[in-house]
């Protein structure tokens, strides 16, 4: 089975995790790939910093940090202080020295002219992942929030700085009309058994990914079924702050509310079904009415083994459409 | 009084170290400018390398390691680590994480616009130094070393890599034909009462200064006097690799061809003196015989002390021609 997932970082990478973890035991020969989000690019004191990929990659590596929630375990910011005692850089972004290694890797080989695809394949082959990575385009599609007040800031300055505190009234995907997907994109997408939207933020993660001319009619024109998993429970984000990100653009923090503005294929969205959390069961019908097979699972990712069933109940609904 | 002095890294920042402690209590007032080889710059793994400039920098903020002899004290490597995890750069070149964070900030100002003086201005305000450091160009003029087997490579490749025991026949600084002296080095030699060639290696550090365009003849047409130190004692370099660098030109390794080398003023060449280590005593005829006057002193900046007092050597016997 091929499996094709769209993901953000965090949410999509511990989503991944338990996908291959179900895999391992229910179908050791499937394929799994995972488009992901460049929109959290940035250039930084002139490294080129790719948070999505690299959480996805340090958490299937096995080498992210558990208890601090991101980055790598065994982390140190000696290089980060050096930086702030010259006066450079955001000094409100952390910037881990295991961390500037995979960074630094990535931006020599951009440097020797290596796509970000072409780059991101070679920092993988370090690990044994299990999944392959691909970002969703080679171009530097940078998500810029304009702020109420009318300023703009790269999302990065936004989400991190000011916690994404300051009302939002726009997300810009700066350059993305000329962007088009990274080789291998679209075939993961038309050749994909099943595609998977991951429990990633609808706005700035999965948006920025649909965004790419070519994938929102690509995925329109896919065999394989779609399936979401909701990143809202009980009408809150189980982590970051994609609620005021929802906010922004004019969708209510609710499970239903984010299938909704997904839509469902048949009317020219994205969805053929969407997993709930349990306690969200109540919202079955809404998302029914919108043209979208529905279920209420478990939803929390406690740990590898709710991972793990989560990724078994997305296969299940596809499998059951 | 204006001192100007050209110099390379180590045995520069030695020099320089004592030049600041002999006038702390000789000519408070005096004004120190050090125009810095650029030539062993380099870009490695996206980022842009200063050793002279930093090697520089680091001794007169007392952070360089006196027990390594290079670097910052308290250095750690794990930056490094992950670059060779990922198999990106060259694994024999140490790039330690503190270390790296200066060239981070240099590479963050660059890709800002900044030229190189204008970022090692930034860089140095960090630390109150006592001298000015100009790199001798803003243009990337690197180093590289042709080989006796016909290769060609950068000079920290031959210098680090192979340790110089590659024989070699030519050093090119690429580029030089149309690079310009950095903004304040024609400048300084010109404002002058007395301009210093350090102790560095004549081939590769002290060699690119005077081989860009306008320095020579800022030189040749400086009212100051011009005092070279010997980087040469007893027929063996101090520190380094130089013996190799000056075989390869067909300069022999010892004070007085070196010397000679460099070339009286008064016929085109760079020095109105030279000093010598006493050991050396012997050569002070064939010297003078050059047209360049001499002094035998005590030449090995052992502690703070003796490099003190080698300046103050330097700087007597200028006042005496």
């Amino acid at each position: 089975m091929k499996i094709t997932v769209l993901s953000g970082g965090v949410g999509g990478a511990r989503f991944l995790r338990g996908l291959r973890s179900h895999l391992a035991a229910a179908d050791p020969a499937a394929e799994v790939t995972a488009v992901v989000n460049v929109g959290d690019d940035m250039w930084l004191s002139g490294v080129r910093i790719a948070p999505d990929l690299d959480s996805i990659m340090y958490t299937l590596a096995g080498e992210n940090d558990e208890v601090r929630g991101w980055g790598r375990v065994g982390e140190s910011e000696r290089v980060s202080a050096e930086l702030r005692a010259y006066g450079v850089g955001w000094p409100w972004f952390t910037l881990g020295d295991l961390d500037i290694g995979t960074h630094l890797a990535r931006t020599s080989m951009l440097r020797d002219g290596l796509t970000l695809a072409e780059a991101t394949d070679r920092i993988t082959a370090r690990w044994d992942l299990g999944v392959r990575l691909i970002p969703a385009t080679n171009a530097e599609v940078e998500t810029h929030v304009v702020t109420a007040d009318g300023e703009t800031m790269h999302f990065q300055e936004w989400w991190t700085r000011h916690r994404a505190a300051l009302p939002a009234t726009a997300f810009v995907h700066r350059g993305i009309e000329n962007a088009t997907p990274a080789p291998g994109v679209l075939e993961a997408i038309d050749d994909a058994d099943v595609v998977l939207l991951a429990p990633s933020n609808p706005v700035v993660s999965i948006g920025p990914i649909v965004a790419i001319p070519g994938v929102r009619s690509a995925l329109a024109a896919a065999t394989a079924r779609v399936v979401g998993v909701s990143p809202i429970i009980s009408g809150a984000v189980v982590r970051g702050m994609a609620d005021a990100c929802l906010t922004a653009i004019g969708v209510e923090t609710a499970a239903d509310a984010v299938a909704v503005h997904y839509g469902s294929r048949a009317s020219g969205g994205l969805l053929d079904a969407w997993l709930i959390d349990e306690t969200d069961a109540a919202l079955l019908p809404a998302i029914k009415a919108a043209g979208i097979a529905a279920r209420a699972v478990p939803l929390w990712m406690r740990d590898p083994a709710t991972s793990a069933a989560l990724a078994r109940d997305a296969l299940a609904i596809a499998a059951a459409l």
